[in-house]
């Protein structure tokens, strides 16, 4: 297993009026981490949506936050796959400030087509995610 | 039973390239729905804040995107609780589009202090949610 | 001339960690309102797009930003138009806090087409914008 | 002078359903790049609030618009001062994609103590600030 690491700053714009990162902001973060894993892997999203007509979309997630993180932290989003069928991807998405976990996610991802239809995973998004399962 | 039923527009600032809703910004949607049916019971959170040094944090939450909202779709969050306990509130939260279930949500909300850590719910804040379980 | 307004309430979201709205988050306010404003002269954004491929975007503004919206409040954003011609509209648009004018802005509005062109306003769009200039 | 240079990916959160960057999202890009330029100089924002109650604020700003940035663009931010005095600074940043001028701005920033009324800028910031003013 390769888990992805993506690190990124809390700025102004991701805090509210509580001095915290606002709750949907953390699925900013673990979303530009599925886009650079997507990246590193190769696999380039504008490409995808312009040849096939191909997009992502999140069908389901669940979140834990665990603490909070504040403005001007490091956080690194750390990223697995816990299953990779034909069509649909579930991954691992943890927020992460040094040694401390402050959000555990978990997010099931599609393809769509132009319709909003379900399509199967194109192979090399398969093969990239599959490339984080654990055990391998 | 009184279930809250809050209206918005979808507006550009909330679609993305894929011409639909960006799937975090559901999470401001409930939000702002759920700081509506706080002050409609009277619950006004900067007074709590500034009274009290009492925030609302999400522990926990889990949503189902079953269909995408649009640019311009005029949407109703309706929420409800589902569990209100000293410390903690389970919510159920709904964005339908007319009659067409978009995306199902159950949120977890607790209060923390200015030192961030967790208190009971005041009291009204109980009194508001529990008017909002099934079966009332 | 006909002033459109629209009254929006300030959430967590738009807040950032100094308590106060986040200074971007006005043009977010400020772009809802040109949408209401069309869509209440009967101009449907998504219709325009897929009917003729043409967009709005803004060209050029500059805010001035003299007190800060707080969580919670209600604010009401003030539209007319500057000035109209064929390819560009100039629109002043103030958020008020009931009799305090906090931001004012002036946004210079062009439409596109799919290539990214310039494009002639739409006539429907002129006639509705022109309806906003001053000693009409 | 020198300049602060600070490079950024466009993520789906940056864009709207016009499938190019959302143009408030640019004033969040250029006050990233204000926050790191700080943070090179030293200046660490949280501890200015804390210590000493001072945050910044924006007070007025001009952009033009020349060209969009669309998904996975990757982006430098280019900050200069145009203007330090002892309440002001007036900043030129300008987004570029490669070679090209995408985005440029004139930022007014202030500081601001508890109360909500300017302050004289801190002496490190007035200092961090003058060393990228040109000429220097």
């Amino acid at each position: 297993m390769t888990a992805h690491r993506f690190e990124l700053r809390v700025y102004y714009e991701d805090t509210d009026f509580a001095g915290i990162v606002y709750y949907a902001n953390y699925l900013k973060f673990i979303e530009r981490a599925r886009t650079e894993a997507l990246l590193a892997a190769g696999i380039d999203q504008v490409a995808l949506e312009r040849g096939q007509g191909t997009v992502f979309a999140v069908r389901a997630l669940s979140v834990d936050y665990r603490a909070p993180a504040r403005f001007q932290d490091v956080l690194t989003v750390r990223t697995t796959a816990a299953a990779v069928t034909a069509a649909r991807a579930r991954l691992i998405q943890e927020v992460w400030r040094t040694d401390e976990l402050l959000v555990a996610a978990e997010v099931d991802v599609v393809c769509l087509g132009r319709d909003g239809r379900p399509r199967r995973l194109p192979e090399p998004v398969r093969a990239a995610l599959g490339g984080m399962l654990p055990g391998l």
